[in-house]
């Protein structure tokens, strides 16, 4: 009875389910505290005190209505206002309220944007490894996700592979730096050669070519890595935002995009995606947190939490034999299989109570991504199973 | 460089978004107090104290990580509980977490339910005059959204017409009581005869037709109307609901959806939608408020601030000449325009510094829809300009 695209999805993710469904099994038999998950982006650093302050600041604001009423589609005016200005001060651009869209998370911004740029059959384009739900938003619009294969050596993405690739049906480039599953920051020159090939593309088939760029990550880059502002290398440029990470408020749904006055035809995007967040069902970014998260521009998550786990599992898993480069941002490590069948090793993992997820959900089959968005401790306990699992099966 | 699609969606906006500069225009020559906008359906009674409260309680519950962070697409199962035993409590029914998923408001929850049911050119059948987004919500998974001509006797449901348009390839039927734009509850009768005829029509064609119940003014019935509880009557019943007018929190976009154990394929369609509210971006109903909700189940606005607008408003139309049903919930009247366009009646209210909604957006020409959300004191302010109206026209 359910719709014919939606029973292949209930067929995939009961794939997904019965990784979960194992994982509560093995808590049952083994305790919780010997299960050693990292299978999910789930940040746990802490948020940072200036939410709750925030919070309880806009509670004792006088105007409850103004607090949890609808405003506009987009947003409130004064949020826009303060976010344009933060991102302002902080890379140089010139962005006003009008280029900024309040939505549900990055994930609801995403829909937003590809809901108002394609037409069925529209191409795309993006870098393997990549986030596995980007098939799926392009899908929803009847769009078809175009992947570049992955370059294993430094995991920046295949210029080479992308420049025939692009099409006169190439309607946007989806890229995530810093980037799920790998951690890599796109460099500068990456970004650079990228707008190169864009504009050249866009001049040879007279079309326009979207750069969107999914940046929930942003915050999360160690050791001072810079992360490229892209609407200040590439005209055509979305930014899609999200709260999530930086702030550790996955569940409260805020984010915003960034659609440039440069971008061709913005006065018909920034209309139409105001459109799209409501005919989408999103109606407007959850109304407190926006007044949240407003005033909590300049806060992050104390990234030492996440520093800290990633110097303890790269340094032990480089010693004990494994293949991997040193993530320079967010929370994954992207480790290269000791077997060559990645599925395999998560299955053996497992065996040891480790959960992983093979690289293949991320377009990248001999890699396994795991997620270091957890408690240190549960690190130190699992190196023991890491190292048993590359001796065993060298 | 937009879609085809969103072209024509910016276009059709464009004339609301004109009346709403209109107003603006209006509110700067003449004073904001001296414009009276009926227009939007916009709650301007105040969250009960409660809603604060439960919002500070959950900030003092020492775990920040599960106020904010991420949990199951279907949301909190302590939450989806705690509203399972409310329902049940109330009507008598026996569901469970299983059977709620928490969502994005009810507008999210109603595209999760298409995305979930609807293939191409299925058809969705609705009665005029209905909330005009429902040709979105449809259009959005190409379905096709059929019409039932409004009964303007009393604007419950056209049966007959209903039995003559439901065909093999009806999907859902979507209904919302009490009504927008009429105010008026779907009676009890009503819903049986519904029921009957459903059931009939699955038996002719060996189908499953789902019942769509958007309830977002469910607990704005006046004069203890009952608003009858629809899984009662039929089988293949979902639930929208929606926490926005009931705690007048509709910038929170807090709601959730009822799938029902004794609905056809119930099993995949609670996979399938976990699954779409994942995919379509919504990934999980805000997480804070999904708490703040589960502590407010038995609070309610003030209902006394709209019936004291709904007595004044009411009583005077009728008294000036105008045609009206007396609405039994919602706040709404939907009135007879008393020269025969009803956009030009519209205009002509504009003169007066009224913004109203002509019946056309709701499928029911030769009607306005006066949304009186408003402060008691708009309406007093109002009363001579609507008396002027219908004495100019006559």
């Amino acid at each position: 009875m359910i719709s014919i695209k939606m029973q292949e999805q209930v067929q995939n993710s009961s794939v997904i389910r019965a990784m979960f469904e194992e994982g509560k099994r093995l808590a049952k038999i083994y305790g919780a505290e010997n299960v050693f998950d990292f299978s999910l982006g789930n940040p746990n650093a802490k948020p940072p005190q200036e939410v709750k302050t925030a919070i309880l600041e806009v509670l004792e604001s006088d105007n409850l209505m103004s607090i949890h009423g609808y405003m506009n589609n987009s947003g409130y005016e004064d949020v826009r206002d303060a976010i344009a200005k933060s991102i302002n001060d902080k890379f140089g651009t010139a962005f006003t309220q009008n280029n900024i869209l309040m939505t549900v998370g990055a994930a609801g911004g995403l829909n937003v944007i590809f809901k108002t740029l394609l037409n069925p059959k529209d191409e795309v384009i993006t870098f393997a490894p990549f986030f596995g739900e980007y098939r799926n938003y392009v899908k929803n619009y009847e769009g078809e996700l175009v992947i570049v294969s992955p370059n294993t050596v430094d995991f920046q993405p295949n210029l080479e592979e992308f420049k025939e690739k692009v099409t006169p049906k190439t309607k946007a480039v989806i890229i995530n730096s810093p980037n799920n599953p790998t951690g890599v920051i796109y460099s500068e020159e990456t970004i650079i050669k990228l707008s190169e090939i864009l504009r050249e593309k866009q001049k040879e088939f007279g079309t326009d070519i979207y750069l969107v760029s999914d940046e929930p990550y942003r915050e999360l880059a160690y050791d001072s890595a810079q992360v490229p502002y892209l609407s200040k290398y590439y005209a055509n440029t979305i930014i899609g935002y999200s709260f999530s990470k930086s702030l550790s408020l996955p569940g409260e749904r805020i984010g915003y995009l960034v659609i440039s006055d440069q971008a061709a035809d913005c006065e018909n995007i920034i209309a139409a995606a105001n459109i799209a967040n409501r005919i989408l069902g999103f109606v407007n970014a959850p109304s407190l947190f926006q007044r949240v998260v407003a005033k909590c521009l300049d806060a992050k998550v104390d990234l030492d939490t996440y520093n800290r786990n990633r110097e303890l599992l790269y340094n032990a898993l480089v010693a004990y034999g494994y293949q991997c480069i040193k993530p320079e941002g967010a929370f994954y490590l992207f480790v290269k299989t000791p077997i060559e069948n990645d599925v395999e090793f998560c299955n053996l993992a497992k065996q040891k109570n480790i959960l992983i997820v093979s690289g293949a959900a991320f377009g990248c089959p001999g890699y396994v991504r795991i997620a270091y968005c957890v408690a240190y401790r549960t690190i130190e306990n699992a190196l023991p199973g890491f190292k048993a699992l590359i001796e065993e099966v060298q």
